[in-house]
């Protein structure tokens, strides 16, 4: 599965990638930063239900649920979601609120994001979706007395066309002319505007920039602590929270206990002369707790905060979703309970007692961070009154935004997150049986369809979806899908984030290629594969363009580095056989992948993009998944899973260690689509010996039909 | 030849070389940033002879010749510069200056560089050296009233042991524990005490680093413009200034008239909103203007400032280097001449008239820096008196420093630098033809000294380096060259840097492998090969070593990129053979080359290192030249200078050009050397085709043995 790596440190994607489209189209340039500015910042959207009064009269309407359910099912039901509410009619509501006498604004800026820069969120976050009628998963809306206007990116302005009233004008990001939502309410709106948002929906850092950005015409950015203005109008209608039961995710797949985990992080807090630390990213508390959830689909994931000091730890976490068993759990691991809404308070108080957080900027929402600020410098004016200015002055380093707020030190990277790549054995056996059972499911599969076709069968690439997942679902440990599966029949599969759609997609061509990238989670491993075929006979091009694919991949597979490379530095390795006769793919070729958790994970990446420049490490997961698309005619994409692991060099010149990976994915290439003259002698040696593992590690899991057709492509290729 | 790169976009390599050494031997490690911090800043030092009294009195001795002489007798000549007074007393008349009144300082710092950021520098700019005794290319010397510390980095050790006397601490820069300069003197001054420069011999970056971290012991950085400490005691002893005759660069051979070339640079001064540009760098100024000069070793440049402004150019130079056929080439061009030494008042002057300078503050010399803002300042208010503010407020775009001062307009890089690197259609010819009467050279001496060691000569690496010089003396236009030859038998090749010195080197040994890097000026362009051969039987690991740093030769000589692509991200093609076995090399891949001008130029690079973003561009010229180097046993190098070319690939995703390279060096590389079996059959098709355009192109320039050397050299491998 492919996905577009930011520039920054911090792994953009989660801003780039909702629970149906994972990539994003974007324009080559020179630039490192390929992203359109228009829509950047764009800011994730979830608040947990806060105290305030408005918000404890939501709750009627269920919140999907979050197991499996067919392609087929999960699109119709999205679809549906509130749209007999004419926009108009809620666009007129949302604008009486600005001007009530505790408000008081001239525009509201709504953006994509939950409160915890979450990849894929629930459907009563989707506030931007409900108020614009919009549902692609990036965009920000923007709405003003008299106007309202919609971000969006290029693999969205069809869909954003239909779906947006006429109330609302397209802001299409990255086209020439468009201006960022920043400067069009520099533009719109009268100088000393009120602009507001809600502060638990931006990271402190794009709340800082956003700030900035309109203080050019003097508006003030407000902030609106106890009341979202669209849940204020979505009221009885808006879905429930998602409420999942917590589940233990066994030591057996978790490999270090959860005291273990804490007790490495409180080291690192002490080392950073920190006392606390704030996690909102929710795979960094279910890695760091041995915790798994259900309360977004694709990533096993509770809605939660953390806060860990020196001496406790406390969850912040809805108590319906914990068992008795993850009770005991957490009080033999030392966490406490404490309720979701009660993290500001919590932060309050950590900083009137100064304690030093180490907070990520670039993640933690404005509404933690600004509430952290506020209470430290109160509780310095109270040490200055005393005459002890001991805490005062602490440095700030690497803090993004440079400034100096409080008592914090501030580091960019959240430690939990290299810790939480850097896989131990027992997650790294999990992945490989996960994988294992996965590649059995894909055997199955891959049996069914290829009959299917040859015997006529006129089966949607929906269907085809729905199929996959049934055989997954028999496999032991199944969970659910690791993302909305995308399942591309020629020239769909040039689009690089199609998901297809119910009603609205194509029958699986016999005659044109397809791409099919999928993958699952199960109890023990997350998955992520992509593989394309072609039922009868690909023309020259086509296997030529395959082909140089399958170079770049075995390329990168075969890599041998320095313990010290930074990711970008073998993305060239994948794409230098495309380049030799001019073509290109625009989007990364690799990204971490969590074990039984996010099938998104920083903090490494292989790009085209230099802005990461986190080293690859022993015990890292990433993908390898160099493609070719060849608009309205079709795409390529070959995607393993790979640890890195140390090579077994000969040599270790400078005195470190050289790494290598290991293949996690045992699934058949296509050899119909290989060109034999363009492999070299060792490429065809690579792919033979890959199908032979392929057919010595997944042959015991399948048999029948499966299993013959297994060994049919499993078979070494010979050059004529 | 190899080149450290920088991390720095600015080509930092003009601070660690020296006209003897190349090859900084640097630490790997995971950082971008691997030069020795402790002897960064390092700065050039030079200064014309400015007219103040102190200075006129200074012109004794001539300065060396720039002709170019074998390396045993330019060698003898820089180890016997001005030994003969006691260093301690020179420390001593040094220090009675700090405490006269115009002066009344407490240290002064002495930097290696001149005022034009050259690599090579003449031998009266030799400041660092006359004063320590160390004559080691880089290196910082530092004066206290009762210290003396030298920084240099370790290539350099054991040399500063030897020259620098008991007075003298030796600085081990990159050491563990080593202290920065401004470290030491914020430890070893008391508060508040006054560290001196010469302005012009830093550059303004330089300087402002220098004055902030030694602020933080509130110390305060004295500039003195009016005199150069270590010049008032080198006095009556020191060489003279060079004052080699300017001659014109022919139109065939430079391809744009200077009015053409003026033209552009002031477009793009008025693109940025400029009216002036100074211009420091010595091979900018030849280039703009179609002139060469011999002020250096080396390098085809003379010393000179030159100053454009929209209406006029004047180039600040010695007239008695001036030649009346260049008087007529200059005045064609509308240029006017001016006192070298008269720069200073010209920038006042400039400043005073409101004249926004394009200016580089990593590479113009503080005192240039320091006077347009002091006048600048002085012109902003006159306006403000006269109430006309309309001057103030510039933006300082990309200003390195970020800080604004004065009228000016910042950039980072000067325009010319990269108008340069981009040849055109005559300086790529010209660069042809001297590679092939360079190649044709190269052939005599080979079959020489292959003659020579079979018959048992005992022959040292410096009589091997001055035959080198012998067989180019003998081609048509040849003038220098390009810089001191690298010859190193067995171990010493390992030596990355190493030049041998007469009387201190080693016989060439017949049973060692052999690296030979050496380069020329000529009339018409500029060469930089590198060689390893053995003259016996080499053993499987020198073998397998070769065979791979040549694989890296060829899959970086054939990649095919995108027109976007920076040269960093090629670098690993040149690697990834050596990696797979754990081997790798401490420096870069390729450097920019100019056409008959400096054999080190940018502002391109293609390195391990990741802070040059230049974009490779059709018409540069890059070194390929991957090596391994094993300690204290052999160094093994390859290195051919590639033109950048448009690659006819047949297709162009992205609608943007892709760029190859055309090879330039046409010198047979060794067959005995390589391990057949590593090599694909298209590696072998690569060097076979590659020496059969050898024998096509250097058979008609070469007769007798050296044909019969040329064809024995230029045979086709087989597979066994």
């Amino acid at each position: 599965m492919q996905l577009l790596q930011s520039p920054a440190m911090r792994p953009l994607y989660l801003s780039c990638f909702s629970s149906s489209r994972y990539l994003a189209t974007i324009t080559f340039s020179s630039s490192s930063n390929l992203l359109p500015k228009s829509i950047l910042p764009t800011f994730r959207t979830n608040r947990g239900f806060n105290s305030t009064p408005s918000r404890s009269r939501l709750s009627i309407r269920n919140c999907s649920s979050i197991s499996a359910k067919p392609s087929s099912e999960l699109r119709r039901q999205k679809g549906s979601s509130d749209s007999s509410e004419p926009d108009d009619k809620k666009l007129r509501a949302l604008r009486q609120l600005f001007s009530k006498p505790a408000i008081g604004i001239d525009a509201y800026v709504i953006p994509s994001q939950d409160a915890h820069q979450s990849e894929f969120i629930a459907e009563c976050y989707m506030r931007r979706g409900f108020i614009s009628g919009f549902t692609g998963s990036a965009g920000t809306a923007v709405v003003t007395k008299d106007k309202a206007a919609l971000w969006t990116d290029g693999r969205y302005f069809l869909q954003a066309e239909k779906q947006l009233n006429s109330s609302w004008i397209l802001m299409r990001a990255g086209n020439l002319g468009v201006p960022t939502a920043s400067e069009w309410l520099n533009d719109v709106l009268a100088p000393g505007a009120k602009v507001a948002i809600d502060p638990f929906l931006f990271s402190f850092d794009a709340a800082e920039e956003l700030k900035d950005d309109i203080a050019k015409k003097n508006h003030e950015l407000v902030y609106l602590y106890d009341v979202n203005l669209v849940d204020e109008i979505w009221k009885y209608s808006r879905p429930d929270p998602p409420n999942a039961p917590i589940r233990v995710h066994e030591l057996k797949y978790a490999g270090v206990d959860v005291a273990s985990k804490l007790s490495s992080l409180r080291s690192q807090l002490a080392g950073a002369g920190c006392s606390a630390i704030v996690v909102s990213m929710l795979d960094e508390i279910a890695w760091l707790l041995n915790l798994r959830g259900g309360d977004v689909p694709h990533s096993p994931v509770m809605y939660a905060y953390l806060v860990v000091t020196m001496d406790d730890a406390k969850l912040f976490v809805d108590s319906s979703k914990v068992t008795p068993e993850v009770l005991i759990h957490l009080k033999n691991a030392g966490v406490e309970l404490r309720p979701y809404g009660s993290i500001l308070s919590e932060i309050e108080s950590l900083a009137l007692k100064g304690t030093e957080l180490w907070l990520d900027p670039s993640s933690i929402n404005a509404a933690i961070v600004n509430t952290y600020k506020a209470a430290g410098e109160k509780h310095l004016e109270g040490l200055r009154t005393k005459g002890n200015g001991k805490s005062q002055n602490r440095d700030v380093s690497n803090g993004s935004s440079g400034q100096s707020w409080g008592p914090a030190r501030v580091y960019r990277a959240s430690p939990i997150s290299l810790a939480k790549a850097v896989k131990n054995a027992s997650e790294l056996e999990g992945m490989r049986n996960a994988h294992l059972r996965d590649a059995a499911a894909l055997a199955q599969f891959w049996t069914w369809l290829e009959d299917e076709i040859h015997e006529g069968a006129k089966l949607t690439e929906v269907d085809v979806s729905d199929k996959l997942l049934e055989f997954r679902k028999k496999q032991d440990g199944f969970i659910d899908t690791s993302f909305d599966t995308i399942s591309g029949s020629g020239a769909n599969g040039a689009i690089i984030h199609y998901t297809p759609e119910p009603g609205n997609c194509s029958i699986v061509d016999p005659k044109k290629l397809f791409l099919l990238d999928s993958g699952a989670q199960y109890i023990d491993g997350t998955t992520d594969i992509t593989r394309t075929v072609h039922f009868g006979e690909p023309t020259a091009h086509e296997k030529e363009c395959f082909t140089r694919v399958l170079q770049g991949h075995i390329a990168l597979d075969e890599a041998v580095f320095p313990g010290t490379t930074v990711g970008f530095v073998l993305d060239a390795f994948a794409r230098s056989f495309l380049w030799k006769i001019g073509l290109d793919y625009r989007h990364g070729t690799g990204h971490g992948v969590g074990a039984a958790l996010n099938v998104h994970e920083g903090p490494q990446s292989i790009s085209f993009r230099h802005g990461n420049t986190t080293p690859l490490q022993k015990g890292m997961i990433v993908s390898n998944e160099p493609g070719y698309y060849e608009d309205h005619a079709f795409g390529i994409r070959i995607e393993n899973l790979l640890h890195v692991k140390e090579a077994n060099t000969p040599y270790r010149f400078g005195g470190i260690s050289y790494l290598a990976f290991e293949k996690l994915t045992f699934v058949p290439i296509q050899n119909k689509m290989v060109e034999v003259s363009l492999l070299s002698d060792a490429e065809i040696d690579w792919l033979n010996d890959y199908h032979s593992q392929v057919w010595e590690k997944v042959s015991p899991l399948v048999e029948g039909s499966a299993s013959q057709w297994l060994w049919d492509n499993t078979r070494p290729l010979v050059r004529q």
